[in-house]
């Protein structure tokens, strides 16, 4: 038989063939009718997901094309932005801010911390910078941040929070306007179990209100123009049409499933996976409580190569997990537990981790992994 | 059974049902090596398509971001840039390169018009400027210029040239290197036959040695670190996965076809659109000519609202075709032929379009227009 294919990184994530079936439909035209209630059926589970009542903005873009526009509607060339970064993807959004143009103020964890509010509340206040960029999931540690608390700091300082949700929207709580973020980001390839290639933005009155006082040059990503159009159900550019018709076939199950339903799989996925790396014996490298619902992190064992195991595992196993990065790359592997996951896709990859380890010499007992995922899966799920 | 439904517009094309099926395939890892085959064969394809030696960079966004990544990596903040327009996207150029922050210098033709090499010339001599945004197909009108002569005069003026060809490549001839075109950009919906979300831009050598000292602000759009990750089959960030498989699929058809043949195939379809809309006693709008391969614009009959006509057609007969903008929209009705499309999908929209302006009381011969259709294309093929 054909080689079965098991995606277990933290984005692209797997797609439900129902969604998949969808991506396979006869293109529609972008100024009809069909399309119309396409967005208009879009534009509003968004704000179910994001549980908002602000516009969802569609870009046909990766989430870090969302992100851009957030800074180029938002800012001015030299404006001071605060960027808070505790690993790739933080780092990423400063040196985007440093490329269009603003002073980034820095505050920046080692990889594998989690930012705190004091300390967001302390830069604030000596930077007095009006914008704040904040990672919800930091996607290469698997720490996810205690969002609301540092929102609360935002708007406490009466700062714009510009919030990368790409790998959090959907697999862990995010209240958009009960926690009062600005603007939040994500993708289609992650939490929402959608092909890559679309991204999405939230967007807060008080973020619209200061658009029009920002002049980063823009006009792809002019919101403005987005949300002009988006209020008729149009695009201002072709969009991509069978990823957004796929997508509300994705939403609609998420939304089926509920949210709250959604959040506690995840929670769970992440006890079954952190029970098994813990019963092989090996290290967690993300966080070891309910915050690690989007990914686990792991090292290896001395002496096996976490390179070489995931080689393995795409090669012999048919199972993609994701690496580390810089001086984790030979130690760090990453299992991601997002969007269309259930407790089996864990034993697998337990399974698979376990096998390929014996395989490499590694001293592992048989079995226990799975059994104790198995039993924290189940004990989660009473509880 | 389910009611059928024929897309002829000038983009989004109708995709081919192997393309379509590619888009339901199972998503793979965009860091995987089954990802950098699939960029590696994109790559190759779309050298080929473009006919040139260039790198083709792959953009996740609509063509309106790929042409954008073309101003923000050639220009600086101030810098006048000649923008020659004959219709909607000609203005849409000039629109975007001012609120881009540029001094546009317009060479701006009545729609319908089409661009004269020797007025570019005296443009460029009076003005100085160093770049030129030129529209190769000009999906609004129908007008497909003379590219070629066009480019000749921006090479002896030692002028760069952004060529927007998203209605045009993979229709009409477009020998990008031995033409000299510096920048190209074109979709993946249009007669690539992919579903929208993925652009492409090719970069001349002199495009590239003019990027270092452009000083617009850029990071999603940064052509640098595009082709840095290119070069070993990356991409900087998440790329429609799903959507460059199915290009491939479409990049395979075409050019097992022969991009000559295709052209040809265009040319004839084209003859046969314009061949029928005369035959009904219509008026053409878009040139009567072969230059007009990629669209047929023709003028509703005295009496007949076209915005009537084109709804009837999508809401009673299933087709949709495009309407008309600005002071012509309840004359004009533009129908499509570029990409998955031959002789009967032609033969459908006129056979349509007669028995709908019947049906609204129009005096229209009948049978006329299919048959001096098929005449038409038969005598093209024939010749």
């Amino acid at each position: 038989m054909a080689r079965k294919r098991y995606l277990l990184t933290p984005g692209p994530t797997p797609v439900p063939p129902e969604v998949l079936a969808a991506m396979a439909e006869p293109v529609i035209h972008h100024r009809s009718p069909d399309f119309k209630r396409v967005l208009a059926e879009a534009r509003v589970h968004l704000r179910d997901v994001f549980r908002t009542r602000n516009e969802v903005l569609v870009f046909t873009a990766s989430g870090t094309g969302a992100f851009e526009s957030a800074l180029v509607n938002l800012l001015s060339p030299g404006e001071r932005v605060l960027a808070v970064s505790c690993g790739e993807f933080g780092e990423r959004w400063q040196a985007m801010a440093s490329a269009l143009g603003c002073e980034v103020v820095p505050l920046a964890y080692a990889w594998g911390e989690a930012p705190r509010a004091p300390d967001l509340g302390r830069a604030l206040s000596e930077s007095g910078t009006e914008v704040v960029l904040l990672v919800h999931s930091e996607t290469s540690t698997g720490v996810v941040c205690d969002l609301r608390s540092l929102l609360g700091v935002c708007r406490e300082a009466g700062a714009i929070s510009i919030v990368d949700a790409v790998s959090s929207l959907g697999a862990v709580p995010l209240e958009t306007d009960e926690w009062g973020a600005d603007v939040v980001v994500t993708g289609s390839q992650k939490a929402l179990m959608t092909p890559p290639g679309l991204s999405f933005a939230s967007v807060s009155d008080a973020a619209w209100a200061r658009t029009a006082r920002a002049t980063l040059p823009r006009f792809y990503w002019d919101w403005q123009r987005a949300r002009k159009q988006q209020e008729s159900d149009n695009t201002p550019f072709t969009p991509a049409t069978s990823t957004l018709v796929a997508l509300n076939v994705a939403l609609r199950q998420l939304l089926d499933e509920g949210l709250d339903a959604a959040f506690a799989r995840h929670a769970a996925l992440g006890r079954a996976c952190r029970a098994g790396i813990k019963a092989m014996g090996l290290e967690l490298y993300s966080p070891d409580d309910d915050s690690a619902a989007v990914l686990t992190g792991a090292l290896t064992p001395d002496g096996v190569d976490a390179v070489e195991l995931r080689l393995a595992l795409r090669d012999r196993h048919g199972i993609t997990i994701a690496g580390g990065h810089g001086d984790l790359v030979g130690r760090l592997f990453r299992i991601g537990h997002i969007g269309y996951v259930d407790r089996y896709d864990i034993v697998t990859a337990l399974a698979a981790v376990e096998a390929q380890l014996v395989e490499m010499g590694a001293e592992v007992e048989r079995g226990v992994a799975v059994a104790a995922a198995t039993d924290a899966f189940e004990a989660a799920v009473r509880a």
